[in-house]
């Protein structure tokens, strides 16, 4: 951010009066810019004990797999988002259940929530964003090729609440310095 | 929004190519801004069978009650933001337990993640943006003068859920058009 978006003065990164944290602040209007972390919503889709994954058509990460999963819009709920990016990723119309995992990939600015869903009679395809749509028996996914590791930690987490017969929420944070990542469940 | 960050250009409200929703879009350099929800995190803090609330110093809703909660800020995990919040509001230190509700905020474009917590040693203050601090038995909470519909509603589901013995998560939306409000359990 170098410009005001309310008066197209340049800003200052400075800390405003009566808080805590550098800001981009308006040098004419003194508006301050608030930047917060961004949400991305996603499900595991399953049916008939199959995941529903998308080979992804577009950076970053082109060429990876994931489940549905993109950034919720103003005006949605987070389940809502959920369901709309297995529309738009896999066509795929899904009853969205329990919340599976909340991620905080916190040098993204970002929090990954990702709900269990199944999909409506068994019906998808590839939306715009994807290459391929498959659904995978857990044998064969293709855990090397796993596009982000916020999505390899909700898809394990969710065969292992499976396998168990439960639905549990999980938490992890995701952070990386000098190239190495550091991981830490809650 | 009416200039771009980047360049300092005016922007339009028009929907960018392969896109299906209106963006700021730059009229010079074409950078599309998106705007995404906020989350509100926040935390009902026990302390003995007592809840912690805040009287709110700040608009909005200036002297109505509420938790320790808002905006999530880069760089932290969403649970560090409930304890931070309770520290500031109320100079509580706190251990956060489990995840107590998720309401979607439509209009105000925010999801309000609130988490169940403890307050440590049963220290606790009055924070900047705080008139009053106080640790109410649940007969004494003041439900007429409660800030925010979602702090009300995570307040009586946690209370309801204490009162059965379970740490459930519960969902609502909030949605209001014309002045009328509209909620939605999930």
């Amino acid at each position: 951010m170098k410009f005001c978006s309310v008066c197209g003065h340049p800003v200052e990164f400075r800390v405003p009066a009566g808080d805590n944290r550098p800001r981009f602040v308006c040098t004419k209007c003194l508006t301050v810019h608030y930047e917060n972390p961004r949400i991305i919503a996603g499900c595991v889709v399953e049916w008939q004990g199959k995941i529903l994954l998308c080979k992804r058509a577009i950076e970053p990460r082109q060429g990876f797999w994931t489940f549905p999963a993109g950034f919720m819009e103003n005006g949605e709920a987070v389940q809502d988002a959920a369901a709309r990016e297995a529309d738009e990723e896999a066509l795929a119309k899904v009853e969205v259940g329990s919340m599976l995992s909340v991620v905080n990939v916190l040098r993204a600015h970002q929090v990954h929530i990702t709900f269990r869903a199944t999909l409506l009679e068994g019906q998808f395809g590839v939306g715009e964003e994807s290459l391929e749509s498959v659904l995978y028996e857990e044998s064969e996914i293709p855990w090397d090729d796993i596009a982000f590791l916020s999505v390899e930690f909700a898809l394990r987490r969710y065969l292992d609440d499976r396998r168990a017969g439960v639905e549990r929420l999980h938490f992890r944070d995701i952070d990386w310095e000098e190239g190495k990542v550091t991981l830490r469940d809650r």
